[in-house]
């Protein structure tokens, strides 16, 4: 049976992961291949760490150009993350005639381009499952089996830290920064969790996702995000109230305006299968104009449903299939005409807004009155009773939930809702998801 | 640019689906494949029935053989259903050197290994992805995606027809007769329903799916099947009222005691995403051993969801990919090891059972006691007070929900029970899905 060799750059979580499920599923691949699959590099800064996988067979070096220079390796597994070597690396190992695999989202997202331009040049196949949505395999079924649609929506949760710590926050009532202290003590948070929480992991896989549904090349810069760090408890408990959960979504709509793309904090009514998605799990509904609404749930993140990923792509490597779809594919083309995004002004959806305001008469009429000269319109409203006990003339909160309404307009209300003297403090908005 | 020329046979509800997707998507086609496809012909009975369809540019013929016999033509698709002529055509089109696109389920559930075989002599890809769950790209997933796995169980919701009686009788309290004619006013199920209420439709489905999942080369004939076509309406209330929405499931389990597979409507509790799959929807579960839990939902039958997997097929076999992952899954292998089934015996389960008993003192205490004499213990029990206006001794219903039982065990106590005088009716017993 033919052997291929394998090298791995990296062997930190999602290394190890593909370590240990290789050393396990080596029949499985040889059956459904026909090739022995041998991991013979692992590269790493420290070898001296401990690690917590059977590394028997395999050589432990430092020095990455030992894998890229060696003839014998036909697949180079990038799992190091970062952009720096990680890209000179994957540009490297493509001219020496290496296929590649990788889930590094951030490195995709932002240097897309350079990395497809070098893989055409070479004839080499860039296989990435891995980098959105772990074990689920929406890049499969966007760039696969769904190519027969337009697709027109993309709805995801694709950052388990956030939707841990949101779903926290709403089963258990805790604050923000408590709930981000457990998910960093259960593991699903980094030590430096700014990435994950301010929406940029998020806005780079839908730049991905992007991509794939849309062909279109946006930079994530284009992306307008919002993440979860400034969200209050107090919203989660209004939206409750509403029937809504909020989720941090990635979500990307065509119309005939263009193309929407944005990461935010979203509310997503209860019962449907987004808002019921909890703790670390992921999930991206796709919109197509033939196959109607599907849905995809699963881990999106830790070692073994990334490895799971990680590994069928090198299958699909292995098998041949991989070099076919990158080339069918045709991501980020050399000279792809820039996307036409649709500018907020156009964009329409329900809006959930809460207003800390003086509590005096006449106040709902003057944000009413505000938010009807822009033509929104009111669906429901939450003023719960302060109480006797409250100092008179203390700040109370007031939640307009308002019917469908353009960006643009909402967000000329509230500037102007915001420079009232009854306001106390600037008013909240967030989207809702139907 | 390379043309491709398509032959479809039939022109029914999935045929007349994909001329029109071919219609629209020909541009995205070509983007992603670098060919031109052009359905030349379409095998029908009836060439003068009028047809909802644009079919410009199409032969509209009565004799396949003018199909398979053409040169020019690449792929057939088979969209006609049934075994005959269906299964001798497919034979033929892929001696003549074509590669086939089919969603025929039946024909493959029941003749998959001299299908397979065909395609391995003469070197040709068969795609199948529109066999099981329509729209849902679950044989790509199974088959590419999570090869790396070791699949552990599999819980689908696959008959649409099925989902949608159930539902309707859950929702608005229909009983089966007449969920069944409002599912056929509104299309959702054939004027013979059989196959479908029957589990045959569903067991299909699932021989295919063992076949993927476990490469197991099992016979309809050897799942043990049960329809939802003597369900009352009694038992899904008191499933509701225990928490649980029932289900008709293909299930399929590997333990140390071997595969387990069957058909059965199934309780699967409340708030679980299989639970929440309502209507004509499809939902596979699939639990692999590094992904973890993984869930699939869409349209799982309907022209457009249809055409939308079998137009995907396409695609996968003009790119070259389908004849790769044909070759590389080896399905129903010549020499194939027969699967080892686990046997009832073996299975374990938390069980629903009503019985219908004599309203006197003592009843419940000779079941339980029949139960206990079978190590089968009691979780919950429902018995309603008949009222004072009762007849005395009027037969009353008993639910009991048991908690995990050796399913030969439960049902030597069954016919224990079913024995006893005070026993009016045979006693109903579904199984509880986790
Ligand atoms: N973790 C997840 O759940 C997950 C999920 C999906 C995608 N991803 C992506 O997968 C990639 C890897 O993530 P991870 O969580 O596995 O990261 P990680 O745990 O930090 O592991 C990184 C590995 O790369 C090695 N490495 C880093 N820089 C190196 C250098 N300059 N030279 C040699 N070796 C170097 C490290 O060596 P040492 O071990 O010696 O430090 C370590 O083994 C990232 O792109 C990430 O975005 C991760
Ligand atoms: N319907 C769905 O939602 C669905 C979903 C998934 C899979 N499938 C599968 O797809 C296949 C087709 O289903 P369907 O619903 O499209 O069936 P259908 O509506 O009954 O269409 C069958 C087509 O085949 C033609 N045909 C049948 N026997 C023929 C023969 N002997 N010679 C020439 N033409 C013949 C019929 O011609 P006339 O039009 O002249 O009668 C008709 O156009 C089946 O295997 C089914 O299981 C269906």
């Amino acid at each position: 049976m033919e052997r291929i060799a394998v090298g791995m750059l990296g062997l930190g979580n999602v290394g190890s992961g593909v370590a240990h499920l290789l050393g396990q599923c080596g029949d499985r691949i040889a059956v459904r291949s026909g090739k022995r699959v041998d991991l013979k590099w692992a590269v790493v800064r420290d070898p001296a760490k401990s690690r917590d996988v059977d590394l028997a067979g395999v050589r432990l070096v430092t020095d990455a150009r030992r894998v890229i220079e060696d003839p014998e390796v036909g697949v180079v597994i990038e799992a190091m993350g970062g952009t720096d070597p990680a890209l000179s690396l994957i540009l490297e190992a493509l001219a020496a005639g290496k296929d590649v695999v990788t889930a590094n989202k951030a490195l995709l997202a932002e240097h897309g381009p350079q990395v497809f331009a070098q893989a055409r040049k070479y004839g080499r196949a860039i296989a990435f499952e891995g980098s959105v949505g772990g074990g689920i395999p929406i890049i499969q079924a966007l760039g696969v089996s769904l190519a027969a649609n337009q697709v027109q929506s993309l709805a995801a949760i694709v950052n388990g830290t956030c939707n841990f710590i949101l779903s926290a926050m709403t089963q258990d009532g805790l604050t923000y920064d408590v709930a981000l202290r457990q998910a960093q003590e259960l593991g699903y948070a980094e030590a430096d969790p700014t990435l994950d929480v301010d929406g940029s992991d998020t806005a780079h896989k839908l730049a991905i996702l992007a991509q794939l549904a849309f062909g279109a090349s946006v930079k994530t810069a284009q992306i307008a995000r919002e993440g979860i760090d400034r969200l209050q408890l107090a919203d989660l408990k209004y939206a409750a109230e509403l029937g809504y959960a909020i989720k941090l979504l990635a979500l990307a709509k065509l119309s005939d305006s263009g193309l929407e793309l944005r990461v935010a904090p979203t509310l997503v009514k209860k019962g449907t299968p987004l808002a019921e998605v909890r703790g670390p799990y992921n999930a991206i509904r796709v919109v197509g104009d033939a196959v109607g609404d599907t849905f995809f749930y699963g881990r999106g993140a830790g070692m073994m449903p990334t490895a799971s990923a990680v590994v069928g792509d090198l299958i699909d490597v292995v098998v041949g299939r991989a070099a076919l779809t990158s080339r069918a594919l045709n991501l980020w083309p050399e000279a792809a005409p820039a996307p036409r995004l649709s500018s907020a002004a156009q964009v329409r959806s329900r809006y959930y807004l809460r207003f800390t305001i003086a509590d005096r008469p006449g106040v709902l009429a003057a944000l009413a009155q505000a938010l009807g000269a822009h033509a929104i319109s009111i669906a429901s409203v939450i003023q719960h009773d302060p109480g006797d006990d409250a100092p008179a003339d203390s700040p109370v909160p007031l939640v307009i939930m308002t019917h469908s309404a353009v960006e643009a307009e909402l967000t000329a209300a509230l500037a102007e809702i915001d420079r009232l003297d009854v306001v106390r403090a600037p008013s909240i908005c967030l989207g809702v998801e139907e």
